[in-house]
C-alpha cells in the first residue's frame, strides 16, 4: 500500500474507555462521515455527505454518552460508510457501493481489484481488528462481553414514512435483543420492534456474526430513527433510556 | 510480548498454494502438533503428545493432498492445539485447556491473563488473520470463496467406539454441507452422517463461524476417522474422494 490511502490521516479507530469495567462492549461502524483527502468527495455534493447515506446520524453521539452512563469501552470508525462500510463483509456488494439507496456514488464506480483491497486493509481490518484485540484482552482476564452495535435510520426510506422509534436487531442468538425488547416494551409511547426497519436476512448483522456469534457472547444490534437523536438533548435521553434498559437486560 | 513464545520457532501458520484457482478454500485448524520450546511439554509424554489431544492425525496429508486436487488455497497451524486450540475462541475454555478429554495437561494449568493473551497473539490472532487476509484477496478479486475445514476425529472416545467413518459438520448455513451430505451418501459402505461425532452445540464451529458465516460464504467442516487416514495411502484415497465429492456438491 505505497503511497497508503490514509497517508497523513488520522488513525481511523477510535477506542473510547478500553479499560471499561462494564460487561457491555460498544460498537459504532458508521460514527464518522471523513472521507480520505486522496478521494476527493468521492464525486457526491456536500450535501449529500450529510446524509444517512455517508453516515449514522446521531450514534456517535449516543454511543459515547452509552459508553459514559455504562462505563463501557466503544469503537468507533471515523471514516464514512460509503469509503468502506465496516457493517459489511468485503464480498457484499454493499461494502463499497456504486449506488446508496438511489444515489450514485461516482467515486466508487468502476473500483479496481487493488483500490477495493487497500480500503479493506486500511479500513476495514483495522477496525476488526480493534474490536477482536478488545474482546481478546477481555477474555484473557476473564472479563465477559456483551457485544452492543448502536446505529440510526432514516425516518423516510425511498418516500415511505417508517412508524418505528427503535429497532433491536439479532441473527441466530437473540438472548439479548429478547431481554432487551422485553424490557423497552415496558415503556408507553414507544414504537420498538424486533428486526426493523431490517434485520439479519438484508445482512445487516455482519459486526455481530463476526464478532459476537463466533464468540457465543451475547449481542444485539440498536437501531434509533435518526430525527430523534440529531441534536445532543436527543442523544443524552436515548442514551439514558438504552444504558437503563441494558442494565436490565444484562440480567437475563 | 517481549522474549516472544515463538522466538527462534518458525511462523506458526503456513499457507499452501495462495493463489489457487478453486471455489474451494481449505483450513486445518489442528495440522501440526509442535509445542513452542519454551513450554517444553507442557508436562506431557511423549505418547501424549503424539494422541488426537494434541492434534488431528492425518488431517494435513489429506488437506495437502486435496489442495493439489483441487487447486485450492490451504491454510495450516503448525502448533498443537494444546497450546492454542485455533478453532475455539478466546473465551472458550477449550481453547487452552487445563484437561483434555481426561488427561490433565499441567502446562495450560493456572494461566495468567498475560500468559493466555501471548498464545492468543502469536497463535490464534495471525491463524485467522491470515484466512481473512487470503478471503479479503480473493473478495477483492471477484473470486468467490468456500469454505471447508479439515479434521480428524478418533476411532474410540472415552472407551466407546464410534460407527463412523465421516462426519460433515455446519452451523445455521447448511448449503454445502446437504450437498455434500447428498454427493456422499451415494457411496456405498460409507457410513458417513450430519453434524457427527460432534456438532455446533460442543463448540466447533468457531471457524465456520468467523469466516464462512459472517461473510455469507458456503462453508463445511469435514472430520474424518483417524484410523482411516494415518498413513498415505489413506489419505491420498480420502483426499481423492472428497476432493471428486465436493466438486459435485459446489455445483448445488
Amino acid at each position: 500500500m505505497d503511497g497508503g490511502l490514509l497517508k497523513g490521516e488520522d488513525d481511523p479507530v477510535i477506542v473510547v474507555n478500553s479499560g471499561g469495567a462494564s460487561d457491555f462492549v460498544l460498537v459504532c461502524e458508521h460514527a464518522g462521515r471523513v472521507i480520505p483527502k486522496r478521494l476527493g468527495t468521492l464525486g457526491l455534493a456536500e450535501e449529500d455527505l450529510a446524509r444517512h447515506i455517508a453516515w449514522d446520524i446521531g450514534a456517535e453521539g449516543v454511543a459515547r454518552r452509552m459508553s459514559a452512563a455504562l462505563d463501557a469501552p466503544l469503537i468507533l470508525q471515523r471514516f464514512s460508510r460509503l469509503v468502506y462500510d465496516c457493517n459489511r463483509p468485503p464480498e457484499s456488494r454493499d461494502a463499497m457501493p456504486a449506488v446508496s439507496e438511489t444515489t450514485p456514488i461516482p467515486g466508487n464506480e468502476k473500483l479496481a481489484s487493488s483500490e477495493k483491497l487497500e480500503r479493506i486493509e486500511v479500513l476495514y481490518r483495522p477496525f476488526h481488528g480493534a474490536v477482536s484485540r478488545l474482546l481478546d484482552q477481555r477474555a484473557a482476564g476473564g472479563t465477559e462481553s456483551i457485544l452492543i452495535t448502536i446505529h440510526s435510520f432514516n425516518p423516510v426510506y425511498r418516500g415511505m414514512r417508517r412508524m418505528l422509534d427503535l429497532g433491536i436487531l439479532h441473527d441466530t442468538d437473540s438472548r439479548l435483543a429478547d431481554a432487551l425488547l422485553k424490557s423497552l416494551t415496558a415503556e408507553p409511547d414507544l414504537a420498538v420492534r424486533r428486526n426493523e426497519p431490517y434485520g439479519a436476512q438484508d445482512g445487516v448483522t455482519h459486526t455481530l456474526l463476526l464478532h459476537g456469534i463466533s464468540r457465543r457472547l451475547r449481542n444485539a444490534m440498536v437501531e434509533i430513527r435518526n430525527d430523534l437523536v440529531h441534536d445532543e438533548a436527543g442523544q443524552e435521553a436515548w442514551a439514558e433510556r438504552l444504558s437503563r434498559r441494558l442494565g436490565e437486560a444484562r440480567m437475563g
